[in-house]
């Protein structure tokens, strides 16, 4: 197939170049001079043959919707536009809507895999009518993993289902990458545990926790195996934000993902006004000692 | 009555206070030289009128069973002895058995209130048997809040019931005092709130949310508006650990008790390891930025 | 002063009698008939004399905003507008700014005190303009309790953060009630402890836990010691939901307010889709025995 | 190698078999007649040349402990006992020193990998002298998965490192288990989502959260695909209670284990206690309706 890719970053370029391995055409654009094949929306377009199939690949939020809003003008009827972000699901509505006055498909997609899914394929949830799935599969085929369809592709439902199962995937990592991490902190809190790595190393093979993301922890702890290069400062991104915000909405409890993005939070925070408020508390009615801030 | 105070600390010279403004004969002891009335427990047991009461006011665990050990072989058949610190409730079973090996009679007492016991009263749980409790009333009344006892004294149970009491009043403790500072946090993060401070002094009457840690939590802010002056560092006492092991011993969900206790491991430490390995899983799948410890 | 109250119910009648009780003249209003004074917002508006002050009391949301949305045809330039429902704060913006275009000022109102608010006056926090406010001190001054202004009220800031303050308000009282549900439930399942609710009751005074939310609880306990006649089944309002949402919008961590919010959750499964997902894993990986749904 | 194997029930028969079918003798023992090779500890200790290698596999607390004092008047200098059970890994220091009182030498062994582990190997985490685990490495060997010895066998430590590393890894396990099942209620929620398990299935291969509980959950999934026929009760083990404990010890913040821990134990309450005491609350302070238990 032909498609226009836009947005060539981490994710974008590695996409493309598992596309054309594949043996699609790929019009690459980004916004930054000299990356793309493109050097702009317009020619892209102009480029495609039509009915065209596109797919963005940019920063959620306002960019999203600014590139999408630009190629809404640029489409025709028949053309077909596969998000592949990580929108908000329910911006998926509002783009649906955008490119459908203009007789543009949408579909939205959920891509996970990171850095490694140019070789090993990325996992896609998607989201839209069943037509344009059919339409777009050789694209999905490609980019999915090798073995059956199912085990790394899915037709989550309607708009917005793709992004709404990636958003939900994501909170689904918050928890469990913080799960190992306090395994990690309690291994390396105790001393009969003469090495934390090699332990966690062990866990690769037979028993219960062994995953991906473990094997992940292991390479990190080969190159550095008490992680003292690094420290404990952790974004987030929006999507264990949004996932505490559908459970709240959908009233579901969620304590072990909604504990996992406060831990991010406070990893960010030099001191805790909270914490702060607690050492006053203390020393008020206790008396107890607080530490003064040029203590520290 | 007469009684012995082993213990002038903080909290057991304010009691003594307390007991002598009522009228009681209190011989204090003190392991610190020059504190106390008598050099000695042995001096002090000398001095007091059989059936001896004794009243421990010393640091919990390998202290208190020291002194109580102790005291078991130089009290006699008939005395009592009232623990007040703040013993875990098994350790009191211990104490009950070596003193009533020795025909004395022993009283767990937990006792709430800090430094402002001494002019408010303190709030006291007491374990153990009922006459022995009635004997040692004339002490729990002077002890108390003036007003109806029943509101600031129980006998909670056998021995033992009154630190069982006191733990979870404190692990109660633990999670009303975070949940002021989560709201703390709130108010000061927000930009069209001028002055948190002011917001939580006007919800001293009226509200809700009256009580009176708020109040202290006023006062604290009325010397520090945003705790300027001190650090996020915040201790924790045994209860509220054992208010958690308890409460994995009877199958009872805490997650707000244990959160706050959580929260202060967090405030202590410098950097933490498992938010280190979240980081540096993310830089493995996702190829995000991680800090160098250097960055700091 | 001569106000206008619009929704009398059990906030709003008692905020109308309070009020009536200090000297004011309260028309009042409800959608339900023959409840208030007139028939009509239009009655009201006709009948209070200009430059007009009028206070909404109705349920938040969808329902506010049409009110508003009907007092911004009905009212006159100068005229006041206060908002005192549980409005999430940034609504506020939107009245506010409804209102201005016809030339009539705002203010929002956080009302805190439920039903013994009639008698011991409510706790608010209000935000606007700081003249607004002082226009409509009389009335505030006749609601709030009895004792300093500033216990009982505060000018928090500009628009919002009257019902910002108000919010966060109630997250820290999800998070007292839990901390002191999960006390009571420590009690309860230890049997050293004879009587939950008498230890509870003298937790009123002297202790570090006294509060007015504990006070509630030994009345309730009064009613009925062991809560036999009533089920777990716990509500929850928008504004603990708000807390959790702003929390994560300003990344404070908030894991008290969350896991209080979360147990309402809980609180109202009848069965619990994750805890079946936790269940049939176990028995997939250890061949542990799951609870057919036919036993329960 | 020779082994004598105590305890035969699901995982002790399955090991049995997996050493033997690697070329070991086995002689098995189990308190249930009939099951074993032999009908007493005696008579397996008569069974096997010296020095000999016994392991228990029997249930942690009492029972290995009663089996582990017996043993040690069976067994004679040089001989050694490897306890893979759960034993709580302070149980094995005293295990330990039983044994060497009579010369005989211990090592504890965490395994991992529940009903699969016969076919795909277990997971070993181990504990004692070097030596020793040299000694066992046959037995240790084919119990683990085939590849690389380091990834399913690791030497954690001295005595009771392999059990506090087990129990590390059931803590973390509980984690994750609570992830994926927090995230299928959420799909579950969501009518978006057409179908749940073709999203987790779909999960499988290419994504972040790919693992072997993943597919296990969508193998569960396979057979009940909305959990229609199973309850949401979830038993715990020891190990999840243990993990805390350890937390709380080394002051280690686990806000996920722990929140995962109480997610089970509020799934075995019919009515909770504490949930029943905020519904009260609220009643008491807002008016607001309680369910009667007789609405059930």
């Amino acid at each position: 197939m032909e498609i226009g890719l836009i947005g060539l970053g981490r994710m974008g370029a590695n996409m493309r170049d598992r596309l054309r391995a594949d043996g699609h055409t790929v019009v690459g654009y980004d916004a930054a001079p000299g990356i793309g094949d493109v050097d702009s929306l317009a020619e892209m377009v102009a480029r495609l043959p039509g009915p065209r199939t596109v797919w963005t690949m940019v920063p959620a939020g306002e960019i999203t919707r600014g590139v999408i809003d630009e190629l809404a003008g640029l489409l025709e009827e028949g053309d077909l536009l596969i998000e592949g972000g990580n929108s908000r699901f329910d911006d998926d509505d509002r783009h649906a809507e955008v490119l459908a006055a203009r007789g543009v498909a949408y579909l939205d997609c959920g891509v996970s895999g990171g850095v490694w899914g140019r070789t090993e394929g990325y996992g896609l949830m998607v989201g839209g009518a069943e037509s344009d799935v059919a339409r777009a599969m050789p694209i999905f085929d490609s980019l999915r993993p090798a073995g059956p369809r199912e085990n790394g592709f899915v037709h989550a439902g309607p708009t917005g289902a793709g992004h709404y199962a990636k958003m939900v995937h994501n909170g689904i990592e918050y928890g469990l990458m913080q799960a190992y991490a306090e395994g990690y902190e309690l291994l390396a809190a105790e001393s009969r545990i003469a090495a934390p790595d090699k332990v966690m190393t062990a866990w690769q093979s037979g028993t219960v926790v062994r995953s991906w993301l473990l094997e992940l922890l292991v390479a990190a702890l080969g190159e550095d195996p008490a992680f003292a290069a690094i420290t404990d400062y952790v974004e987030d991104s929006g999507e264990g934000r949004w996932t505490i915000e559908e459970a709240i909405d959908h009233a579901v409890p969620t304590p072990v993902i909604a504990a996992a993005l406060f831990a991010r939070f406070s990893s960010r925070q030099d001191q805790s006004p909270a914490m702060k408020a607690v050492a006053a508390l203390r020393q008020q009615f206790g008396g107890h000692h607080v530490h003064a801030s040029s203590e520290d």
